[in-house]
């Protein structure tokens, strides 16, 4: 095999990123992006299932509202997107499933990255990377401050490996571009559609997270809490304080009364729960009783049961501060992740793949995580059915952390996973 | 007429007044003392409806338990009650209703005298009147503290006055005994036994309340508000809160959020509303979750209507607050009261009537009062069979207040409300 | 005097009224509004304090922020107010108080008249008089939904009647043109500059309120509530909800227990009480512990000692809710408002005076009213002072209601007014 | 040394246990109990120290009122407690500590007994041991419920040995006989008399808590949480619900906001940390304003730190609830307790020592527990002056629980308990 192919492709990687950076598009709306993945992937001999194709529609969480929907289909079509494609897209369905079939017994190995922006305004600052390297967001208050656009570089770069080292790759590779993974929206409907189910091993990680140098990457993280991210909206009567008190319904006072409920549902002997209410907003004028009032809320536990249980209290009390109001509430349920536990098995299989690795300087066995990941979906599944997963962490400086409108990465950090990832497969066959 | 009947029967009133304050019995247990008024009007000619024949039995509300009941009737048993005075009295069936027909045409007339105690221990004060006059309650913690004993004496003296002067009299008259006043439990079950149905004039009234000087009453009272008197007893699931806290389901917080969402009913535009938590109790221990617990409520409205308003939402709350912490609740409707209005037109009639009495030194045309009274049951039925109703005031100095361990009122206001009562009564008459 | 002078002056009412609709101001920013009142009254040669002359700049409550301000000076500027009635204005100082003396003795009269819009989107429906009359407001967003445009043109034909008809007239007239009616900000304002201090009578009104047909009109009004409003900025911490939630202090939970509590703050003996949390917005997004929250609040009392009661009552229910989650509050007094009590007396005065108008058809002894009015700081100022002072109200239908995007009222009852208001004038005169 | 030491003495271990079991003394009121251990201890010639010489008497946390103090002590010189011993321990100071010098260079070894009794009626069932074997509890309402009585005989046993056998002893030993340990209130007072500061090795553990089979016993515990017990009474001012509701200061929902709001004290991301309101009460009667109330309530974290963070919140909440309803709040502590980490190195030496015990049958390295327990602060001065100390089980069937009125023990495990402690004691000399 020729040791200099990821060398020789970090040019392209570094463009993709750049180009990606530069059209960020937001979860469920990535059209021109996987657009542009899909046909990258097509190009290169890749069987490929887009859209409605790629997930069970029906699965999706969170998906925009109808006219945003058209807002972006049609700027994307104005971009170049071909109707043909749109046609598998429209309404939402956004992202690629990959297949290669290398034709000789081997392993089915899978490998997800998440290709979604964020509803963050890019810092203008000079001392911004892209800012003063020509390739800062073109899009208004739209930007990828998560590292996606590397992970969909890091994803294109091993397509390219696999096509072009194909005839010493043994088995079948799945290779899943995930819309949606910011707010745990997407990886539910790509796994409901089937793709993990007979996958051996999986692989899928993140950029940054942990300020580790470039080169140091984590063969499995521990602490992703299972989780669950709703909205309440409650609806009441409105009134004339003044007036009519005793005809109202008071919707900010459903919600307040829910808020402050919410935090006190009991510790779990099992494990740690988190609730937060991040956001309320209700009434229209101050001499009227509030008709209707929003709350976003997210549940989480340190397993899907705990978290379960989380979200039962939360969904009783929510209907309870609704019925202490004589108000309606309507809960709608926009993300949700499970927990990982990755295999420890594969530690060893990636520190011993890596060593060979002019990128990797060195190889944590595991990286303290918090927060929440959807990929669970699909590392569970793949460990329900009998394969291994894990969730890695490839190293770079983090100068403002994820979701900052400052976020930067380093981006030889993309060139690291994808040499990382590619010695696996290599590994991997070796072991043949 | 014999205009010295007044002075006359005083001994006999204060006599009375004095043994019945000796002996105070509790709402719904005062067997001995309907047994010694109904023997009394017996003894005068009355024809008395006793216990079971006095009241419907089903529309008592907040009856003591059954253990209490027995052990009171066990006392009235040994303390002289006949067996077959108490046949009709057993299981809290307490109160007499004595009628008077002078078969001659004319008004029937309705007058109502409250006979219960209070759980209140009497005061062994040296000062205080009762005690250095040898008649302080000889029931441990139970104590006449609202003028009640005074009250049953002024209906003795009614009877004697009417069955003595019968033949200079008109129409019929219904005298009511009425059990539980305290806490509004009794007189709806009287009412609902149709004594109030066809009463042209209806009297009742108050020793004290305002501390006017003895000779001083008031013809009509303004203020008594709707009430509705309930307890609510919520049960959850114990557990240890430091090893399970998810398996407790939490009463107190279930009473602690009902409570603090219970202040917090709409005002209502048609006019004043009152809420209480006049008590709360919750818990066994301090690391247990707490599995039951009791609130003392009490819901005002200035009308019945606006009473029912708050006591709606009070219900809605109390379920929602179970609901909230995953327990059941159970409510208690102990006691009820409507509005009282009473009708100017008697403003008149009382004073005029009363001009020529030797006791009665000033008629005010109201007073104001607070508070609920459940003979609005009675004025309220009577009004709308088109009769007239008032709840009178009766002055006297009242050093400590009604409810008082050291309650006390001038005796001389006896004998005014007897002197009014029956110069009422000649007014009417001489009105044919 | 000449009984035709409310005829002759009715189209020019009209063209006020409709010029001023065309331009709506907010309150504190009626900088040409105040202009062109202040112009047209020094034509007629009354004596003119404008801007920082006519009110006592620290006692205005809810001022607009400082870029607002700016904006709305730079646009009046361009519609041609002069620079040197800028600079009485500038920083929201609005409004005009105009005197005249018709150097004979009398009374001193004063007169009231709010000049601001709202803050609403007016209709364009068609069937909406001022949209096919040409005269739709031409300022987005900004509406004379109040009839406010109404009262600025009853005001200037008084003026124009004073001045016209001075030789008849006797003692001194006071005419404040007020901003910030709405939202109870501007009247103390005006009032803390001492113009009511000496005022013998003094009336002000609204059009509209009930729905009186044209020609009817109130005397007196009963029923306007002492009130307060205020906003709370609660400030606490942000924090990552999973990760560091003992870092946080919550801002939405402050607002939210603040809100539940405030509901509760007890009934008043005194008389109704109100509370109402108008508007809540709290949080940034769903996994971080809310930082920042906001409350629009609005108390409510029968009179400015209840009001009182439930204001401090709210302020330490506020600082307590910011204490218990550990976080700062900010409370902004934002507008205020006292009872009015109008002078029974007027009450002849006005039906006699108005007996020989023909526009006014009836007149009302009172009207029941509810909400706030900040003429109530005028009204009490004068009778403290030992003046007389009334709240009238001119009959028009109102097919939509105050506050409406559609509202709208029949313009003669603008006729009706100033007949009504000049009347009362020269009844006043013929009692000398 | 004999071996047969534990096999002799086990008659009298048993008559100790039976005779302190039918006299049972609460914390802080163990004036017999300390009597009988204190003359005993002198007798085998300990140098004693007790009740004030014993503990730091500003330490004690939960003391009872000075009635119930009193009433015991009377009780106990009743029983023939001598009077010079009570002038040491009155006003509850009880427990002692002894003090023995083997005179030889040698370790400091120190060994802790609780002494109380518990608010417990024991059954007179029949199949309770201690009924039908004639030593049933003579306090009505008192009961070594929790196995105290057995450790004290422990204790007692251990004291016999080091008496006997001290001229092969070396080093110095202290024996506390701790009281109050029940609530976490007692053994912070003995630790800050300084006894713990200079030793070496500190034993103590407790029979029971989890149901080992005789003979099993832990060498060391897992679990203990910090935890701090206290009250709170909230003082308002009553008032009539009805008529002056404004006029009230309501400690009811004072109470209530507190509990609701302590529940809701955010997670820690350092460890699992416990809230609990175990109880509750408040108010008088229905139609009063709740002048006071009361609230039992326990704070608990991983560690001292993390409750602390628990309990600092808790604190600020009952201030602000206070605040809230503008009442005043007093808090008491009545009990507080540290984490327990025990030196896994004494897992061996106590393994190894016990090997040779014909009572101790096997050694578990750990037993997990959870819960709360004081001795956790002599563990912790031990620790932190550079000793080390652990936590031990002793096994037994537990048909009923601790704190059940039918709890019961298997006698044996006194002698095991004693066998142990003294092979740890022989191990430890070996040692040198």
């Amino acid at each position: 095999m020729n040791d200099n192919f990821t060398e020789e492709i970090t040019p392209l990687l570094i463009e993709w990123r750049r180009t990606l950076h530069q059209n960020p598009e937001l979860g469920f709306m990535e059209y021109y992006t996987t657009y542009r993945i899909g046909k990258e992937l097509e190009k290169l001999g890749f069987i490929i299932h887009v859209g409605v194709d790629a997930l069970e529609s029906a699965s999706r969480m969170g998906v925009p509202d109808e006219p945003l929907l058209t807002e972006q289909e049609n700027k994307a079509l104005h971009w170049g997107v071909e109707e043909s494609w749109m046609e598998k897209m429209r309404g939402g369905n956004t992202g690629v499933v990959a297949i290669w079939d290398a034709e000789k017994n081997g392993e089915h190995i899978g490998f997800r990255f998440d290709i979604d922006a964020l509803p963050i305004k890019e810092t203008d600052a000079k001392d911004h990377f892209p800012s003063n390297h020509g390739f800062r967001s073109q899009e208004d208050g739209v930007m990828h401050a998560c590292g996606h656009d590397g992970h969909t570089a890091i994803g294109l770069g091993l397509a390219h490996f696999i096509a072009q080292y194909n005839d010493s790759l043994t088995g079948r590779y799945t290779l899943i571009f995930q819309p949606a993974e910011e707010g745990g929206r997407g990886a539910k409907a790509i796994t409901d559609k089937g793709w993990l189910d007979e996958v051996d091993q999986f692989y899928t990680g993140h950029i940054g997270i942990n300020p580790y140098p470039v080169g140091t990457i984590a063969a499995t993280t521990r602490g992703f809490l299972a989780s669950t991210k709703l909205n309440a909206h409650f609806k009441g009567v409105a009134s004339h304080a003044g007036m009519k008190p005793e005809e109202g319904k008071n919707a900010l006072l459903a919600a307040a009364t829910a808020a402050t409920q919410l935090y006190a549902i009991p510790r779990h002997s099992g494990g740690p729960t988190r609730i937060n209410v991040g956001k309320m907003s209700a009434g229209s004028g101050r001499n009227i009783i509030p008709e209707a009032s929003y709350l976003e809320i997210e549940t989480r536990g340190e397993t899907k049961e705990i978290n379960r249980y989380v979200l039962e209290e939360a969904k009783r009390t929510l209907h309870a501060a609704a019925m202490m109001h004589d108000v309606e509430v309507m809960i709608d349920f926009v993300g949700e992740t499970e927990e990982i536990e990755c295999d420890d098995s594969l530690i060893t299989t990636i520190t011993e793949a890596c060593q060979s690795s002019n990128y990797v300087t060195e190889v944590l066995p595991f990286a303290k995580v918090s927060g929440s990941e959807d990929a669970s979906f699909m590392t569970n599944t793949v460990q329900n059915n009998g394969g291994k997963a894990t969730y890695m962490l490839f190293g770079t400086e983090l100068p403002y952390g994820h979701h900052h409108p400052a976020f930067d990465y380093q981006e030889t950090v993309i060139s690291v996973a994808v040499d990382a990832y590619i010695h696996i497969l290599k590994g991997g066959m070796s072991h043949e």
